[in-house]
């Protein structure tokens, strides 16, 4: 027994099916007839109980039935009179006269309707998780999941050779790993640790011959409460050997053509590509949104003999920079209190001057901030920036990393106040794919910036041209890393792998001064025998979100947590008595013995 | 780059490969060349030097590059002279000669071979696991696993609407629960714990319309050191609404049809179908073994009028019975030491006796334990088992349970003699698949039997025809669950669920005393109109072993932890420092502070 509607209702067809969750609802009784609609897993169907003596008891199950109880019906599918269909409903043109009808379930008063769901508190959706997932919105999300990463399946285990190898989840702490969660073991003092990805068992399948590799992993990382993140996430892992940084960037276009919706637009590839210092120098950030313009320009060379004094200051030093951005039609949508907040934003976040300026709009020229603009200065701008009556430029001073941070934020930021007050600037419909590549492969430690981190991790190969840097000037390297951004958001990244053992212990022992103990298995099996390899990591749960629109990722996961981490629906974590801890041989430290 | 062994090279085509891990085998050079093997993840091929000047570095490098080191060798396919293929090696009527070659990565010394690996010990495989990867007996049960799980996900997925939905695994301690691993949290004294199954997860799925789940799921249970047990495992996960038991079971067939790999024979389906008390009273398990008969008889009618003492008292008791099973030309096959270790067996393990009895052999018929034996029985019993010369009876009397499950012991042990002394009983080309149906709902607890536990889940619904003895009689009350054996090992259970709130707390609350506080959540769930509604997992590693005829389950996965739950390779689980402990608010308990 199992619901009909998938198949397409026919008029004439005799027509059994369980459908669950009826939604009673009862229409204005035009046809001297009872009416409602079912809901199954498929849709909707409107149902119709003849007003005559036998279906007496049928009317009075169905009708009695409290909403979102489940009931088996059975009937004949017929045309609904002319005049009468819904063309706003796939089932609109039938209706199915009941025959027969039971109740499976019934349903207690709901604590509000499931159609109201997406209005309600999160944490009440949350709490009532199987109740908000009968919405159609949940439905479809989780629906089109199962079904894109079906597709990618196909693609690299059916067209592109790959084996879907499962790796362990109770490893081994990395160094390094703060956000690993831990699993205490039945052996005193010894704990396993839930592992932030399969990298090191995704290299050590490419040293065991297991040469393209993929599993759609589960992974964790502790970060306490961080927004729009959940402990565990879910990547789609892949690892090839014999092959470089161009051969995973087309498996991974491929990989995404292949499995995009249907329902979507087509993908273009190859995706266009961006060094992280253009994206840095253009956009500010390392994963820009490039579905709109509003690129940083720098702006120093127009200034290079000003005779202001904070604009020489800021070019006397090292790394100096003027940098200006402008917002197309700003005199227009940017209102005096949005401006007034995105000076305060450099301010409190970058401590740093922001100026609105406009160029051409003679009303805003004769504004106090336009007086340092000499004339030719004024004409060189709008040249190279291409301004427009009524646009605003934002025009900043200062190191360049941080003056490129702070107006790639203000990009953001003013998108969003552009698109509130009304310009269309992002199309929903558009998916926008970059490629960000030669990212450096070390960054200064914030705490200490004498000493060297991976920008990625350990493991990164360095770019082939810039390996006798690292014996030299090794924060001048750059890496064989490559992050993949969609619409401003990093949804991959992977890289090109350290498949020499003496270059790998170098780095590891000299640069990043590791403890290389911890990491023996990895450098000893790069010593027998290691093949050339690199791979990817696909965020399944951040592309879901942007490909179906969600609000947030939580949204694209059957059961999330809240963003502390908490399962409303069970209560987890919960409360364990020290008769359970004991076999592991922990004890909760209460605050009172803590030191 | 990459190999092209997989297109199957042909004479007269260029061949551009990496091809990794040389095996440097010189041949007797019987043509004036120097040929070696190479060896890629598709197979191995032959190399031939050409004993030119022209190839003089290409000789160098493949003939100074140590065994198991990566080369990149392009070349063009030639067939062998006639007389020099090698039929055994699919490649063997073609070689290819070399014209550039380049080491990509030199090996050290290995510890060992890897053709050699699988005769090591298991500690060594599991240290340097990446090499023992790289066997051709790894690297096909690898492939073929994640081939057999590509095939169960078409056809869950692609031909029967089932959607892939992922449960946490970050969640909250179940009711007993003692084999669930904790995690710790970072608030204070609470704990996720890593789940057995997603079987709550997929009820509430059910409840929230996501009508045809599945996943293949990763599970948890901390048994300690369970021979062939491993701390995670990977179970294919499935739930359906709107289905009984043959639904479940009749997908089940069409799954496994489906996925069965190509090398074997079809499997014949629907698979047949055996109750528990058939189970038990036949094979003395509910796992039977069906690719042998050697069945359990019952032979206490025989003996209801004896004489003989021990056998009136066994057959006074309640539920005593007298059971025989025949081992078919025993007299030859088992050895006076081995009838000792059966009996031995029986008295250590049931503390019984068993007795062998030879009933047509003229020579043994005089052995002293054949003087309880009338004639008449003796005809009577030959008759019942169809006993022919030379094979052996094995007798026990004592309670029903007891002196089957004690047969059923040693029908498998017989089993294991009869083919270490040359008897073909087990064609290791045979999967006999069984249903073993109608278990009982409940069990007496062990440590107190007037007490009741679920004999598997408290979510199993009833069997319909016995409902009414819930409320008298718990004990006697069958269940809708379903066990899938595959030559004589369980490979999958499950059930048609509870759908019903009150049902479900009665059964919690009333019979099996648990506190159903813990279950809220799924309690109010079935209050909300729940659907009818059922599942199965199977047990993937286990399947995998034995369709691949594996020794252990450990070979079918990449990195098994060893039995005593320890990865091998990286040291896993290890230790941590109390300051990594602080963020989870606990503390190890060592010896001196645990009470």
């Amino acid at each position: 027994m199992t619901s009909k509607l998938e198949m397409g209702p026919h008029p004439g067809n005799s027509w059994e099916a369980s459908i669950a969750w009826g939604k009673s609802l009862f229409h204005p009784n035009i046809r001297q007839n009872i009416f409602l609609v079912l809901r199954d897993c498929h849709g909707l169907v409107q149902v119709v109980i003849p007003q005559d003596e036998t279906a007496a008891s049928v009317k009075k199950i169905l009708c009695e039935a409290p909403l979102e109880s489940v009931v088996q019906v059975s009937g004949t599918v017929i045309s609904r009179p002319p005049g009468q269909e819904n063309a706003k409903m796939p089932t609109g043109e039938i209706e199915i006269k009941v025959k027969t009808a039971e109740l499976l379930n019934s349903c207690k008063k709901l604590p509000f309707e499931i159609k109201d769901f997406v209005k309600k508190t999160e944490a009440l959706r949350l709490q009532y998780r199987y109740l908000d997932l009968r919405s159609f919105q949940m439905q479809y999300n989780l629906r089109l999941r199962s079904q894109v990463v079906m597709k990618m399946r196909e693609y690299l285990c059916n067209l592109h050779g790959f084996a879907d190898i499962e790796t362990p989840t109770l490893f081994k702490r990395t160094p390094g790993g703060a956000k690993e969660f831990l699993v205490p073991s039945r052996e005193h003092g010894k704990f396993y640790s839930l592992p932030q990805s399969p990298q090191q068992f995704k290299q050590l399948l490419m040293v065991g011959g297991l040469d393209r590799y993929f599993q759609v992993a589960r992974c964790y990382r502790d970060e306490g409460s961080r927004p729009d993140r959940q402990p565990e996430f879910t990547q789609i892992d892949i690892e090839m050997s014999f092959v470089d940084q161009t051969g995973i960037q087309s498996l991974i276009e491929g990989l995404l053509q292949y499995s995009w919706p249907s329902d979507k637009d087509p993908l273009v590839v190859p995706f266009p590509s961006m060094t992280f210092a253009e994206a840095l120098a253009t956009y500010g950030t390392d994963k820009p949104d490039t579905r709109f313009g509003m690129k940083i320009v720098d702006i120093s060379n127009v200034f290079k003999h000003t005779e202001v004094r904070f604009l020489q200051d800021a070019l006397s030093k090292p790394q100096g920079a003027v940098k200006a951005m402008c917002v197309r039609e700003g005199a227009n949508y940017l209102k005096k209190k949005d401006i007034e907040s995105i000076r305060k934003f450099a301010a409190d976040h970058f401590k740093e001057e922001v100026l609105p300026v406009f160029l051409k709009n003679k009303e805003n020229w004769n504004s106090p901030v336009a007086k340092f603009i000499l004339e030719k200065q004024r004409l060189e701008l709008i040249r190279l920036m291409e301004i427009q009556e009524d646009d605003v430029v934002l025009l900043t001073a200062g190191e360049h990393k941080k003056a490129c941070s702070l107006l790639g934020k203000l990009r953001l930021a003013c998108a969003d106040i552009l698109e509130m007050n009304g310009m269309v600037l992002r199309d929903p419909a558009l998916f926008s794919f970059l490629w960000v590549v030669d990212f450096p492969l070390f960054l200064p430690k914030e705490d200490n910036p004498l000493e060297l981190e991976s920008a990625h991790h350990p493991f990164t190969a360095p770019h082939p041209g810039d390996i006798h840097l690292l014996y030299t000037e090794p924060e001048k390297v750059r890496s064989q890393h490559y992050d993949l951004v969609l619409n401003g958001s990093e949804i991959g990244g992977g890289s090109i792998r350290i498949h020499d053992a003496e270059l790998q212990h170098y780095i590891l022992a000299t640069l990043l001064k590791e403890d290389v103990k911890l990491l023996s298995h990895l450098l000893q099996a790069l010593d027998y025998g290691a093949p050339p390899h690199g791979g990817i990591a696909l965020g399944l749960d951040r592309l879901m979100c942007l490909i179906t629109g969600a609000a947030s990722i939580r949204d694209v996961i059957a059961f999330p947590k809240s963003f502390r981490g908490h399962d409303l629906m069970s209560n987890a974590p919960d409360s364990v008595s020290p008769q359970e801890l004991k076999p592991y041989h922990i004890q909760v430290s209460w605050p009172a013995d803590s030191e």
